[in-house]
């Protein structure tokens, strides 16, 4: 369960999928991290309200700018996209400082991305998500990098669980990133990561969260490759996904929530379809 | 392996997925059959070669209206489908005087739609498949209907598997249907195919095919739903359908078999990406 000041969002097996706005990453947006740099944060509002409107249930945050003061940064970030969307948000960074800044400012219960199955990452983050009575998002991979069964990731999550127990946080407040790799590079890598889900869904039953868009990389037609993917991670155990919310991806989604059983009979997707038709008449009606 | 005069395609799991179209179908379609009952043809030889240039490896053909010769209809349907195109066909009918003239015409070696687990459609079917050298679809269902469990429709397909052994057909040369049922008359409908097909995949190991259409019958934006049901049943191990070919189905396809590994470092996604990138510059080339 997540909130933001006004907003609660619960993730879970049985639920409709949780999507997770991606696109508030200055990394590889070259003119964003220009106007980030600069004080700017218009963009950052706009994307989030866009993506909101798109179909995001939570928004990612993350303001990794190459000799930049992150922690100022992201502070600012949030509260930039506070003001803007009620959606709550996950605090994305790899830098300790910044998810300390960053949970200090939001208001409400905050995802923090991410810890590892390193030992000095969980020791270090694990108390800080403690404090904070936060939800943490957990890598499937440690010291040794990403493992390349699902297996040994299994083993890594399962690590993660513990020593976040240890730390007082319950497993339903641990979310595992199972990992996605692309496929470009690896026409193995996404068996891999489904095998992982359903390993992890099996042995662990906890939340699983993925960057979805990683499978994608470097190939044409992204979107269409996300969105066939999006289904598949779903149907082994995926429960929600840092993504994009193109169109294609976002009713891909919805279809998939429909199709396992999280939509029963249909009302959402039955509702979202009338709630398009009858913008479209409204919008003929003004052209006319 | 299917063939026609002059084409071969064959259905594995290290394969890409072969795509059956599903369009020459009287079913459901008032102005077709009222065209195929007084004897024009002209809409089936467009529907077939429609279906190819849209990606279809196959394509199902059913003459099945009330009170019509349909041994007689399915024979000029076939010879107007193989005078248009030269992709295998499908030949669809639950009447085994239609499936046994369709034969007598077929160039090339036909898939068969199909027999069932009931002894009486077994005992009639088999032979003429076996006489003919066919490949066979066998429906997961029997006297008592279609199964509710996945565990009973693997029954299903292990009977029909073993009786085709009986009748000196290999079971490469058999395909199960699985059977999708329509989500929006059942929020478990879905579930209960996709464990249908895992569990067949992991006990029998033969190829399946389904009618993927049918899950999304009674509700809105059919192709989207179809789009996001086909990666998940291909994840699961469905290695053919009976399908729309309209364009997100045909693209949710290849995208899968890419995210799969069965289109391993993305040659044919590249490949088809730059081919429609090459048309639309002749198109504005022409246009300008």
């Amino acid at each position: 369960v997540l909130q933001s000041r006004s907003r609660t969002v619960a993730i879970g097996a049985e639920r409709p999928f949780c999507i997770i706005g991606e696109r508030i990453n200055p990394t590889g947006r070259k003119a964003f991290a220009e106007q980030l740099r600069a004080g700017e944060f218009s963009t950052v509002a706009t994307d989030a309200v866009a993506q909101v409107q798109a179909g995001a249930d939570m928004v990612d945050v993350n303001a990794g700018i190459p000799l930049v003061d992150e922690p100022e940064l992201l502070i600012a970030m949030l509260r930039t996209v506070q003001q803007a969307v009620d959606a709550p948000i996950c605090i994305d960074s790899s830098v300790i400082e910044a998810l300390e800044a960053g949970l200090s400012v939001y208001e409400g219960r905050a995802l923090v991305n991410s810890v590892t199955a390193e030992d000095e990452r969980l020791e270090e983050i694990l108390p800080l998500v403690a404090r904070h009575g936060a939800v943490v998002i957990g890598l499937a991979n440690d010291e040794t990098g990403i493992p390349e069964t699902p297996q040994k990731r299994l083993e890594c999550a399962r690590k993660i669980v513990s020593a976040a127990g240890d730390h007082g946080i319950a497993p339903e407040d641990v979310i595992i990133d199972p990992l996605a790799m692309t496929v470009g590079a690896d026409p193995e890598a996404v068996t891999t990561t489904l095998n992982t889900i359903s390993l992890i869904r099996d042995e662990l039953g906890v939340n699983m969260c993925l960057g979805a868009s990683n499978v994608s990389f470097g190939l044409p037609q992204r979107h269409v490759l996300n969105a066939a993917f999006l289904p598949m991670a779903m149907a082994a155990g995926l429960t929600s996904a840092i993504m994009s919310t193109a169109e294609v991806c976002v009713q891909s989604v919805r279809a998939a929530d429909l199709l396992l059983g999280h939509d029963a009979w249909g009302a959402s997707w039955i509702g979202a379809h009338r709630a398009r038709q009858a913008t479209e008449k409204q919008e003929a009606a003004a052209a006319s």
